[in-house]
């Protein structure tokens, strides 16, 4: 399993990831997710992958290509971000069929991608792109993406998460969705990658690398469930005066 | 969907349950999902349903009637909650392959329980009975189980359920479970039914039933939003200082 998160808000773009990777619970390894693409000044481009590990690399290896080859349509030539999730799209769906054109089997090679960034004078935004190739981006309401394991981490982004987040705010509010996700699901694990994009910047400048045992999530992580604590121990409590007998009792 | 919660502890049970019942989004019902049998006074017997509507209500009525009709194994002849569960599992099965028995079906007519309480002198304890009829229960590392949309609320439960936790705390970390669901997945709904039942006391006279209006409901929502936002507000801050351009990059 996987989890990443890409917020985007009115400052620029929050992106995190886990790096586990498993085929089967004994086949457990550990690849990121986070995947840059950087080769033209005028642009940055970050995509984060869930699902099959091979889709992915393949999908990622034609980018590069298509760039390298300099096909028509590519990362470095495409003018707006969806265009770019749409190029993913097809890519993705075309490496998919590869390995499902037989219609017998039920290996399931789909794969899950978010692409985000900023392309020139464009303003920069994040596009989930499902394994159909087709895509979603984020609203005001909803600022943020999730792809991979997003249940357990998705109740602290929905309350924490405004349009106008500071990004640093936001930065800790993925981590604190990571952490909630990796304590739930033993498939999603550090290290954790963080990726800190200020509009307009077109520098990638700010990653961090979170391995397990790294002090800062640590303590993030002790002090959020302490604070819980002492936060659940001052709940108001319900009066045992509006209890009654369970109805439909026979 | 669905959201049940059974919490054993060392004092007794807490189950909670919600009331909205969906056949598509278009066709949504209020049904409770807590099932009490109770007519032998040596023992407490409630049941938690998720899943199918039409199996659980001829699961139900199966019980009911096995108990008037005196049937040799029925929930007031059976002398533990396990021979309960297996009876539970029995019937269930038994319903679901009556609608499914051509194998050609899509028709998912699948339902899973909760059976929990007390049978004489026999300890409390709670047991979810899959929809293949097997059964598991609770441990002292994880005193609780859930049925439906479990994801959203399990951090709160991991966080704060211990085997010596108070009834009274447990139903309030129940609660919260509860209104995290609720706000991620629009499937679950109000009233939220919630019943405290303690050890040997043979008495199911402790149960709320919250209405989405109800003000104590509300008062813990508000409350926790605030207090898990000033929680949030003092997390410490990740330093600039370890930040690196994003490896990677081509």
């Amino acid at each position: 399993m996987t989890y990443c998160i890409a917020v985007s808000l009115k400052d620029g773009l929050v992106l995190t990831s886990d790096s586990r990777t498993n085929a089967g619970i004994d086949n457990v390894s550990i690849y990121g997710k986070m995947h840059a693409f950087n080769t033209n000044p005028d642009r940055k481009i970050v995509m984060l992958s869930a699902g099959n590990l091979a889709t992915t690399q393949s999908v990622i290896d034609q980018i590069k290509r298509d760039i390298k080859e300099h096909a028509e349509i590519n990362l470095n030539t495409v003018h707006y971000l969806s265009e770019a999730a749409e190029y993913l799209g097809r890519i993705s769906v075309e490496k998919q069929r590869r390995h499902t054109d037989d219609g017998q089997s039920s290996f399931n090679p789909s794969a899950t991608f978010i692409l985000a960034g900023q392309i020139a004078q464009e303003p920069h935004g994040a596009y989930l792109v499902y394994p159909e190739g087709n895509c979603i981006t984020t609203s005001r309401q909803t600022p943020y993406l999730q792809i991979g394991e997003n249940k357990y981490g998705k109740p602290v982004l929905d309350r924490f998460l405004k349009i106008d987040t500071d990004l640093h705010e936001a930065g800790r509010c993925c981590l604190i969705s990571m952490d909630s996700t990796m304590r739930s699901n033993a498939s999603v694990g550090a290290p954790v990658e963080l990726l800190i994009y200020t509009k307009d910047a077109m520098k990638l400048d700010e990653y961090y690398c979170f391995q397990e045992d790294n002090e800062y999530l640590i303590q993030l992580r002790r002090m959020w469930h302490e604070k819980l604590k002492e936060a659940f121990a001052t709940l108001p409590q319900f009066s045992k005066d509006d209890a009654k007998p369970l109805p439909g009792c026979f």
